[in-house]
C-alpha cells in the first residue's frame, strides 16, 4: 500500500510500504477512507518529537472501514465504518479503568503515527480496537466524523471541560487555529455569556465568529483592556490556551479573574514563566492534558443530532495520492487559509475555502 | 494601648498607639488574649509587601474577647470568646456569596495587619465581625484556637482540599514549616496511604513525623527517586507546595504523577519556571489560593472533638510585652527551632520547645 | 395601601391594609411595580400550607422600586429597580455561608407571603435586603425580571443543576406548567441531545415545544415506550418532576436509566411510593430542593445577554387592582391557557394569550 | 468437584458438580481458597431472587489461585493469587467505559452465583477475568482479602462515597450487620466528627463500637432525639441505610438534616414510602447503587498499608466441606453472633467468636 512516511527532519513522502497486519488479537485493520493532518504532524516534521523515527507512517486522525479484526475483538465486524481515535486504550491498566485513556500505561495512549505506524495511509493497524474506535451512523459524513479522532474531544475535554465552562461565563480562547476553533464550538454547549477569541490572523478570527465567538481581538487590540471592560474589571472566568507558546500562556494568566480556570490545550516546546508572585493568592486553577476520549461517544451523538455545526472547520480536500500537496497547504495557513485539510479515498469534492477571501 | 508597629523595612516596635474604635456598624472590637506571628509578617518586615505602610499595626491571627460591637453586628455579644480570622468577608459581593471570602471585593479579604491595623496589639478592630469571627467553646484552648485564624484553614483549603487528597493517595508536602506541618495534619483527615514530607531541616522533619508524615526526606535524599520507589514509578497523586520558591515549585512538577494535582500554598516573591514542554500532555492540575475560611467551622469542630491533634505546632510562648523578643525567636528557626510562636495576655506557661534537642 | 390578603381557606381579597414599615436595619421597602402568582399561592388558598394564617398578604415574586432602606443596608439606594427574590438570606448562618439560602436558619428562606407579609401589594417589606434583592439593568423588562424571583432559579437549580443535565443527555421534564417550562428553557443551556416534555394538556405541550422541547408526549402516549425507543432501551439520563403527585413521581422512576438522576421540583402534598425493590441496585440519584437563589445573578446575566428567551411563559397581564380576576384566570388554566399571569402598577399591555387557540 | 448448589426455595447442598471450563477467551478458572457467604445468598434461598434457577452454584466472594486463563486474558498468570470480585466487567460497553461496572450491559455486572455458577465451590470460572479479579500481595491474608470481593467496596462506594462523607460530618449507619459495619469502618477514612450506629442487636452494636462507631443506639432509644441532641437540632449530614426494609428507610428520612444525603445500601424486597410532602423543600439527596468496584484497588492498598483494620468482621471459620453448617451459623446470627463466616480450603484456624459473650 501507499502511505505518508516521515523520512527524517523536514522530509515526508507518499510512498509504497508493506501492508499492515494484525499482531495482537485485540488489533483491527482498517481501510482508510478519510484522513486529516494535525499541527502535531508538523511538529514531528520539524524534528521536535524525537521519539518518532524515520520510516514511521504518520497520522492519528481517520475514518475508515474495518477490513479485518483480531480474535479478541468483540465489538467490530469487517465492513463497519468507524472513526479511528488518536488515543488507544488497553482498558485494564489503572488509568484506563478510570477513563484516563490518554495516560494508558500498557501500550495505549497516543501511539498512532508516533510510536507505531499511523493512519495517513491506505490501510492502518489499530491496537486495542474495541476501545479505540467508534462506529459511525450512516448520516454523519466522514468530514465531520474525522474531527472526532482528535480536535473535537481534545478541545472539549482538555479545554472546555477542564476549564469547567458554565452558563454565564466569560470565556477567552487564545488561538483560533483548528483546535481553538473547536474549543469555541464546544464551549458553546455550556451557554457562556460570551466567548472572546484572540488570534493574530483576521481570517481565523472570522472563522471564530462563524463558529460562535462573540468578540474577536488581535493581540495588538489589548485583550486585557477588552476583557476587563466586559467583565466589570474582573477578568475572564475561563481562559483556554490553544497555541503553545510562552507569550500566549502568559497572556492567559493576565486575563484570568480571581478564582478562574486556565485550561492549557496548546502543545508546548519550551518552558513558560508562571508569575506565582502575582498568582499565589488568586485562587486560580491551571490544567494541562492529553485527550482521554471519554467524550467521543457524546460528541458523536451531538454531531448526529446536529447540535454541533462544524461548518467552516474543514477548508481543503485532497485525494490520498496528493498527500504531499495537502501538507504544503496545511503548513502554510497564512497564505492558504487552511484550517483542517482532509484527504479521502473517495473522489474529493471541489475545494471549498471559506476562510480567505 | 500597646501594639507591634511596622516602622519601615526591617523595623518593628512594641509601642503605644491609640485604641481602636468602631468605624462601621459591622465592626467589633476585641481585647486580644492570644496572638501569633506569621511568616507573612516577616515578608512585610523585609519590605516585600509594599502596600503595608509604616505605622501599621501588624498581625492577622488572634483569639480574643469581644469588647464592643457595632450596631449591625447580630451574632456577637461583648464577652464572647472568639477567634479573629485572617480573612474578613463583606458577605454580599459576588465572591462572598459563593463562599470565596479571600477574594472579597468590598473591603474584606486579607486586610488585618495589611491594609488596616492588625491584631498584634492589646485591642483590635475587626471589620464585618459576623462573618470574620468564630465563637469558641470553652474547652478549646487559645493555643489551638489561634491556629484557626490562618494556618489550619489555609493548609486545609489551599493545600489539602485544592489538592483533593483522598483515601489511598500518596501525598508529598514540600516544606515542613508551620503551614506545611498543618497540611500534613489536615491531609491525614482523608486517610492517604502515605504522606512524604520534604524539608532541609531535620528538626522540622521530626515534627512532620510527629504530626503524621510517614516518610521524611531532605532535598539531598533524591525525593524523586523515593517517590517513584513507593509509587511503582508513577509519582505522587498530590504535591503540596508550602515554601514559596522557584526551586520548591519546580520540585513539585517533577514529583507529580500523570493526572496528579499540585496545590500551591507557598507565598511566592518571584516568578517560577513551569515546564509545560513536559507537562502539557500530563493531565496535571495546579492550583493557587488565599484561604477563604469556609472550613473554619469544620476545623473548629475537629479540634473540639479532638480529631486534630496540634501537639508540637506551637513551640514558644511569650507575654505580649515581649513581642519583640518573640519576633527574634520566630525569625531564626534554624537556631531556635521555632514553629508557631504564641503570645498571650495571660501569664505564659513555661517555654516548651520540643523540636530541637 | 392595597394588597391581596388571604382570608382563610379558599378566600382572598384585594383590600386595604397598613403600609409596611422597616422593622430591622437590614430591611428595605419597595414599591411593587410588577408581581406574579405562583402555584404555591393556590396551595395556600386550598389550606394546604397551615402555617399561613388568615390576614397574611400573599406573594413572593415581584419587581419593584426601592422606597426606603434600613440603616444596615449597604448595596441599595432608594430608586433602585430590583427583583425581590422569593428567598431571603440572613447571610451569616451555617446554611447561608454555604450559599444554601433556602435553608436559612435565622429568619430567611421562604418567608414572603408565607411567614411574613408578601409582595402582592402596592408596597412590601423585604428582610435582609442586601442578599434578597438583585438590581436590574434598564433593558431587562419587568415581565422577564419577575421570573427571576422564583421560577427561573427554581427550575434551574432544583431541576437542571440538581439533575446535572449535560451535553448529550436525554432529559425528560414531567409537567409543562410554568416551572416545567422554565426547566425546559434552562436545561437547554447545557445542550442535551433531546428534551422530552410530558403533560396532559396539549396547549402546554405546544408551549413546551416553543421553549425547547424536542419531543412532547401525553401520559396516554406511553412515555416509557417513547423514552426507551430514543435511548436504545436504556431510559433517560435525567428526569425532572415538575408536578408534585405520587403518579408523576412514580413515572420518573420508571423512565430513568441505570445511574440516572431524578430531580424533584414539584411541591408534594402527600407521600409517594418509591420502588426500592427495583431501584436499590440501579445507581439512581433522587434530589429534592427549595431554591437557594445562588444562580439568580447568572440567570439575570443570561436574560441580559439574551441567552434565555422567555417568550411564551407569560400569558396574561392585569393591573394590580384586578388581582382577584388575575387569580381566577391563573387558577383555571385548562380554560384560560394561563401560564404566568403578571400584574403591574403600570398600565397593562393588551392581553396576549399564545398558548390556546 | 464439589460445590454449594441451590436446589430450589430453602434448599442448598454441598455436592458433586462438573468442573468449570473456559467458555470465552476472556475467562479464567480459579481454585477457590477462601470464600464467604453473603446476606444476598440467604435472599436467594428464600426464593426472593427468581432469576436464580435450581442447580446454580452460589457465591460471589472468594479468594483463589488462578488455575487456567483464556487466550485473551493479559494480566493474569496461572498461580496468581487473586480476589474474585462479585462484579464482572466487559470493559467496553458504555457503562464500563465510565467505570460503572455494576451496570455492565454486555454480560458483566453481578452474575456470579446469580446468572452463572458462582464461587462457593472448589473451582470457579470468572468471566472477563482481567477486569474482575485483583492480584493480592502476599502479606494481605485471605480473610481480609475476601472482604474486597463485596462488602468493603459495596459499603465504601454505595454508602460512604455516595453519601459524600467528609471531615466534620455526623454520619448515621442504620444496620450493623457486615455491610453496615464495613460502612462504619470505611466512613472513618474521611474523619467524620461522629458515627452513630443503629441496630436492634447489642452484640452488633458492640462490634460497631470496635470498628469505629462513636455512639450506638437501638431503635427503641429514640435515634431522632439522639441525633438532634448532638447536632444542635439539625439532623445528620449523612445517613447510610444498610438493612433494606421500609421502616429503616423511613428512619433515614427522619434523621437527615436539610441538604443532607441518604445513601441506600440495603437490598430491598418491597416498596418504601417516601415522605415527599416533608422532603420536597429539604434539599436532600437519596442514592441507590450496586457496587461498581472502582474502589477495589484503593481498598486493597488500604488493607496493605494497614489503614483499614477489619478485626472483628469475620466471626467464624469452616473448611469448605462444612459449607452446610456454615450456612446454618450465618443464617442465625441472633443465636450465633455471626458476622462474616469464612470457609477455606486450607485448614481452618480455631473458631474465633468475639461478638457474643
Amino acid at each position: 500500500m501507499r502511505a505518508l512516511v516521515y523520512a527524517g527532519r523536514g522530509r515526508r513522502t507518499w510512498t509504497e510500504v508493506p501492508d499492515p497486519a494484525i499482531t495482537d488479537p485485540r488489533d483491527a485493520i482498517i481501510q482508510v477512507d478519510t484522513v486529516t493532518i494535525c499541527g502535531t504532524d508538523l511538529h514531528i516534521l520539524a524534528g521536535d518529537v524525537p521519539e518518532v523515527r524515520p520510516g514511521r507512517v504518520l497520522g492519528h486522525e481517520a475514518v475508515g472501514t474495518v477490513a479485518e479484526i483480531g480474535a479478541a475483538v468483540t465489538s467490530l465486524t469487517p465492513g463497519d465504518r468507524v472513526v479511528a481515535s488518536c488515543i488507544s486504550a488497553c482498558g485494564t491498566c489503572a488509568y484506563c479503568r478510570r477513563g484516563i485513556y490518554g495516560q494508558c500505561r500498557q501500550g495505549g495512549g497516543w501511539t498512532l503515527g508516533h510510536l507505531i505506524d499511523g493512519v495517513q495511509a491506505e490501510f492502518a493497524r489499530l491496537p486495542f480496537a474495541d476501545l479505540s474506535t467508534y462506529k459511525l451512523p450512516a448520516h454523519v459524513p466522514d468530514e465531520a466524523a474525522v474531527l472526532l479522532a482528535d480536535i473535537l474531544p481534545t478541545s472539549y475535554e482538555v479545554g472546555v471541560l477542564n476549564g469547567r465552562v458554565k452558563p454565564g461565563d466569560t470565556v477567552v480562547v487564545i488561538g483560533a487555529g483548528p483546535v481553538g476553533l473547536a474549543a469555541i464550538l464546544t464551549a458553546r454547549l455550556f451557554s457562556p455569556t460570551r466567548i472572546i477569541a484572540v488570534d493574530k490572523a483576521e481570517p481565523r478570527l472570522r472563522a471564530a465568529k462563524r463558529l460562535g465567538a462573540d468578540i474577536t481581538v488581535t493581540p495588538e487590540d489589548d485583550p486585557l483592556e477588552i476583557v476587563r471592560s466586559v467583565t466589570g474589571g474582573l477578568g475572564a472566568d475561563v481562559v483556554i490556551e490553544a497555541v503553545g507558546t510562552p507569550a500566549t500562556f502568559d497572556l492567559c494568566t493576565t486575563l484570568i479573574r480571581p478564582a478562574g480556570r486556565i485550561a492549557n490545550v496548546g502543545v508546548h516546546g519550551a518552558p513558560v514563566t508562571l508569575h506565582l508572585e502575582q498568582l499565589w493568592a488568586k485562587n486560580v486553577t491551571i490544567t494541562t492534558g492529553l485527550v482521554d476520549t471519554f467524550s467521543t461517544p457524546t460528541l458523536l451523538q451531538m454531531l448526529e443530532s446536529r447540535r454541533l455545526d462544524i461548518d467552516g472547520l474543514v477548508t481543503h480536500h485532497f485525494p490520498l495520492e496528493e498527500f504531499e500537496q495537502a501538507y504544503d497547504v496545511f503548513a502554510d495557513p497564512g497564505r492558504t487559509g487552511a484550517l483542517k485539510v482532509v484527504l479521502g479515498r473517495r473522489p474529493a469534492p471541489p475545494v471549498v475555502d471559506e476562510t480567505v477571501a
